[in-house]
């Protein structure tokens, strides 16, 4: 599969087939996660993979529960991943006077890397924003000053699964050349 | 090529030739970020191509001067890319409560997507932080409220140029499997 197949391939899945993982594959996902850019090569990632099944019952209880109950359906994927920010002082400090802060740029990278690679594989993905952050964090004894700023639920998708098809912008509306044209 | 070959393949490119980009190379890129998954697929970007040489260097001489003279590499890219971000209320309004701005997630996610149909197509890029982001939307003629966060320079890699082999952290450093584990 070229770039585009796999661009095109790729949907969010929100349905799962009970199927486990191999633990290769998911190390195949890492390793593409791994070797992205980032602002001054901080890696400012770290991927906890839950497919332990009770931990990840546990995880999906306390981080889609209350107004995250919309994200429940991650639970039924067999494995969910946090991605942990870990920003260096540098792009930290360049990013608070370019008042973007980078670190997330770079998890957008580093984990489209992984869910374009889980495509190849025929893995299904979702990134999921919505969720209970401080009680994730607890769930997998991950101590105050870090934060899980986004998750990916990762599984073989359920084929009789119905996606949504999300339209997107037209070219001529999410681009323009040389120069502002609102759209 | 398939994934990991791209994904191996991708440099930050800093020397380039001079050799302009088609523009039908240019739209495919664009095609691949234009796919890009976001939240609540608010496809919070804009992308701004300036492949006009006398705009172009305009550009790059607002953008790239005083402290942020060390982006000044990116001057010599036959094309740059302004990605300005465009966040809807409902993903701004969860990114707020999550303390997350999923919008810089979804502008890596869609970039990379650029990133990674470009070096198929055998172009270098370099994701660009550090610019004057005022004077470069003064360039562009961008009103006030926008902004534009990270830039993307792009062009046929000059062949002769060395690269900076940038280290990642190995496997067991950027991730752990079921719960969390210092590294």
């Amino acid at each position: 599969m070229n770039i585009m197949d796999v661009i095109k391939a790729r949907r969010s899945i929100r349905k799962y087939q009970e199927l486990p993982v191999e633990r290769e594959k998911i190390m195949e996902c890492l390793e593409a996660a791994r070797l992205a850019p980032s602002a001054c090569n901080a890696q400012p990632w770290k991927y906890i993979v839950v497919d332990d099944k009770n931990l990840k019952d546990r995880l999906a209880k306390e981080a889609f529960s209350g107004i995250y109950i919309v994200s429940r359906f991650a639970a039924k994927a067999p494995v969910l991943l946090a991605v942990v920010s870990d920003p260096d002082w540098l792009p930290k400090a360049g990013g608070a006077i370019r008042k973007t802060d980078f670190h997330l740029i770079d998890i957008g990278i580093s984990g489209e890397h992984l869910v374009l690679k889980a495509t190849e594989l025929e893995l299904g993905t979702c990134w999921i924003g919505w969720f209970d952050e401080p009680k994730a964090k607890r769930a997998l004894k991950i101590a105050s000053p870090k934060k899980i700023e986004v998750m990916l639920a990762l599984g073989y998708p359920d084929e009789n699964s119905s996606f949504n098809h999300h339209e997107r912008k037209p070219l001529e509306q999410m681009s323009c050349f040389n120069g502002w044209e609102d759209s």
